[in-house]
């Protein structure tokens, strides 16, 4: 399918799907304004640009107490010598990339004396992190596909010939195994990978008086970040391979103080727009392929606020009103989803939203979100009467100041304990990180009850820890609006300068300090090693370098 | 690449080639003969006719120790059903196509209820018959590459989706295991086969009288000539997919009295000339990808001496004076192989041959090849003499006829034991079917020699009997050539009769009517189960109807 059909075929898609929502459903959207979304998410489109990588050298996957999931890679020995001996006697492998990267994989075969005769089959590993290359994937003990996991069987049927692989791989490693081997003696060689990203500049350096970790963190992050900025933000280049509001709110803020390439934040927010649901409200993730369209009816609660704050920081960040503008309509129904749950005493209904919409905050199975949901409510309100006004549309919604101060005054009476200088749930006793957190980011803790509520955490026990780096980048924002520089500083530092020192060349989507082997998904394979929300130590360091830097 | 630059790199390879073999090696032949060789060889190269093949229904894949190999396919379900139920409860079904076909796999996969959000993995298991899809591949205990066997693991990245297989098939029975499952329910439709082959002619029906056992090994006859014969005569879609000098004299044998498609003939005649060795001996199989090189050093001797029968047979069938004249000078060097091993007393020298050459007849372990290869060698150069006077050349080639009386006079006297009736060699007394054959197709037996050496065969004790219906094929022409009619149909309906019994859409490499899982690679669904050197009834039935119809 050449430019111009792909580009038929879209405008045929969007308007079916245009007319599908007006037609089968009372659309909370105009098919005009649906229409004129998805094609200016389409306009926005950005270009790949594509670099060959080329491997480094060989690595031996080492056993290692000491070693992140207890297994290192330990240099071996040349490509050259690898290109020119037999595959026969090089089965398994392992070869280093160097650096994380996403892209195609691509590599050569060719005889080496007599004519080949047979075709050969070849099982291909490709691994973020060294473990991925020595823990064995079957039998999966996984809780989503084990199709995810990067190993393919490709049978190669003549030889010499050159094979890419059509599967997008994320990977630094790639392990080799001959699993089927022909009579005759055959080199494998020209490896390479066809990397891919939408980012084209280079962000500014940092001072060279910043610190050696600060640097290496803001690389990494910068890193993370490039390697998940495809076609849209996409959450991890391994897994999920898509668009999340969430995640989407994290790397477009990166993004402001980095690569400052916001089309692709423009994409993002008209893509999501477009395919919000029929009632108006945003689905949490949306997929490109085979044509844009949303997963259905997958209703994050705080991710459908959160979009309404990406859409603030994208107008601070280039004064675009008109693309604001435009989505105005979107962000003013999202607000409905708090405003249903809001009860006369400014507190939310948890237990009805839980029983609608999935509440995140992070990946903890034990989490009890009730503060967390009225804070991330509280901030959503405020923050989306910041934009409204710099847009001139705060008359439309002339019921959030007063509702954000009866909701915060309400949480303040019912979450906290004044004894304790913590935030506690009314039903739920539990102590956590996200409670906190979303109490400080809402404004309903002051700075010094912000400050003794963080601080009473380290001293607490069985508190409820972050899971992720996604809470890990609220608890450093609420450090720095407590005005807790020098612990934010550490706390950026001890966290995703522990990911460096484990060996991180981009930034896990999971990271316990204590357990390496932690996983959402009950098998840490599975973890994204490249993943979005982990990335925004660089919106900190250059945001706030008089506290980062 | 397209057609032009297809055209341009393959005569950029031909000049290369050419400068080669002129440059490194004293070569046999000049440059510019190489090159027009191979000109002409990509001259004739066909169009592949494609054709759109749909799956007939499932089958029940059952065990039955009266069925071919142990199972059978027992019809199942519509694929109507199959195509709208959810694939995960039916992974491991085997879908039935209806027939034999070389082509390419391409299948839809589409969502049921949920939106998909998670990639899926399957393996295809292609079969061209039964008991390849109910027998374990691995661990695997056979000769050959592993490869050749067609299970293919497909990752599917996203739901919806069309995916063809990149590789080559033969198949009529699929199986698709699910191995890795997302969590949401969808379905696999639209399966077809895009079978190609070269034929794109009817051959004449039988007439409406012939038996139908007849008419069935002549229609399985065509369908395996049909598939076999793509952009050369390969020896078998499955495995070798290559052209070899002994499946190219019969499939070209049968093509003559049937599709008559004489430029794939031309086609590959020209190619062997083209990459025959630089002392101008030809090699038994070449291949065509990634350009046309031939298996180097891979002289088996009769194969190149059929060579010479395959041309006389084509001028026969063509008149084609232009194209022999062109490659008469391969085939008079291919008489030196036989004049360097003939000896004064008009015996071949069977160690010294055996220790050059490799000589086939057949996949028989034990047989003792002595007599057979004197039998071809007199074949050899009679027809190659016939040939020569065809086209005006005999005085070339004027030693022949005294050596071929010679050969003949030495081989009845040191081989024929008069008093059993038979042909023996002089080194080992083992009785087989390959020696009486050959004595008799070249004229050392008399026809009542003949008759009475094949009669004493089924009375005699240890006999060496064919173990491929490549040398059932000598076995039926020596029957014919004694003028035993009634037992060469006899034999006909009999041998390729009983494939049929046993369920054959297409003949097989290998078949012993008492041993269904005969292999010579050590592992049975490695065999070709669609071969070119079976397709012979094809010609037996139309060459001499007043026998076989």
């Amino acid at each position: 399918m050449n430019k111009k059909q792909r580009t038929i075929r879209l405008n045929l898609a969007l308007i079916l799907f245009s007319m599908g929502m007006a037609l089968y459903a009372q659309d909370f959207y105009t098919a005009g304004e649906r229409r004129h979304w998805l094609e200016k998410a389409h306009e926005y489109t950005p270009k790949l640009v594509e670099t060959d990588m080329k491997p480094m050298n060989i690595v031996d996957i080492v056993k290692d107490q000491q070693a992140f999931q207890g297994w290192k890679a330990v240099r071996g020995s040349s490509m050259e010598l690898f290109y020119k001996s037999p595959i026969k006697e090089q089965s398994g492998v392992v070869v280093d990339f160097g650096e994380h990267m996403t892209g195609y994989f691509t590599f050569s075969v060719a005889p080496l004396q007599t004519t080949p005769d047979a075709p050969a089959r070849f099982k291909f590993t490709f691994g973020e992190v060294p473990a991925e290359l020595a823990t064995p994937f079957d039998p999966y003990p996984g809780g989503l596909s084990r199709a995810w996991l990067q190993d393919e069987i490709v049978t190669v049927m003549t030889v010499p010939d050159t094979i890419t692989i059509p599967r997008r791989l994320a990977f630094r490693y790639v392990k080799i195994e001959l699993i089927a081997a022909p009579n005759y003696e055959f080199t494998i060689s020209d490896m390479k990978c066809k990397a891919v990203t939408s980012v084209s500049t280079i962000p500014e350096s940092l001072p060279a008086t910043v610190s050696p970790i600060i640097q290496k963190i803001d690389k990494t992050g910068l890193n993370t970040l490039k390697e998940c900025m495809q076609t849209v933000y996409e959450d991890g280049p391994k897994r999920d391979q898509r668009l999340w509001i969430g995640d989407l709110y994290l790397e477009s803020m990166a993004n402001n103080y980095s690569y400052k390439q916001y089309n692709l934040t423009q994409r993002c927010l008209y893509l999501l727009a477009g395919l919000a649901d029929e009632n108006g409200y945003l689905n949490a993730t949306v997929f490109e392929r085979p044509q844009p369209h949303p997963q259905a009816k997958q209703f994050l609660f705080e991710y459908a606020l959160l979009y309404n704050v990406t859409l603030k920081d994208y107008l601070v960040a280039t004064g675009d009103q008109e693309t604001v503008l435009d989505l105005w309509p979107v962000a003013k129904r999202q607000l409905d989803i708090v405003r249903q749950y809001l009860q006369k005493d400014g507190m939310m209904d948890f237990e009805r939203v839980c029983k609608e919409w999935w509440v995140f905050f992070d990946w903890k199975s034990d989490l009890y979100k009730e503060v967390a949901l009225q804070g991330v409510s509280i901030y959503a309100f405020a923050e989306s009467y910041e934009l409204a006004k710099m847009i001139g549309k705060e008359k439309e919604v002339a019921d959030l100041p007063v509702s954000v101060k009866r909701m915060k005054q309400a949480a303040h009476k019912n979450f906290y304990d004044k004894k304790r200088g913590l935030f506690v749930g009314t039903k739920n006793k539990q102590i956590s990180y996200a409670s906190q957190i979303w109490m400080i980011l809402s404004g309903v803790a002051s700075k010094a009850e912000g400050r003794q509520a963080l601080s009473a955490l380290t001293s607490t026990a069985d508190v409820c820890r972050p899971g992720t780096p996604y809470l890990y980048h609220y608890y450093i924002q609420s450090m720095v609006d407590c005005g807790m520089d020098k612990e934010a500083k550490e706390a950026l530092v001890n966290f995703w300068g522990g990911m460096i020192e484990k060996g991180a060349d981009t930034f896990w989507e999971a990271y316990d300090p204590d357990n390496d082997i932690i996983s959402p998904y009950n098998f840490y394979p599975m973890n994204s090693y490249c993943h979005a929300w982990s990335c925004t130590p660089v919106y900190f360091i250059r945001k706030h370098p008089s506290i980062f830097q």
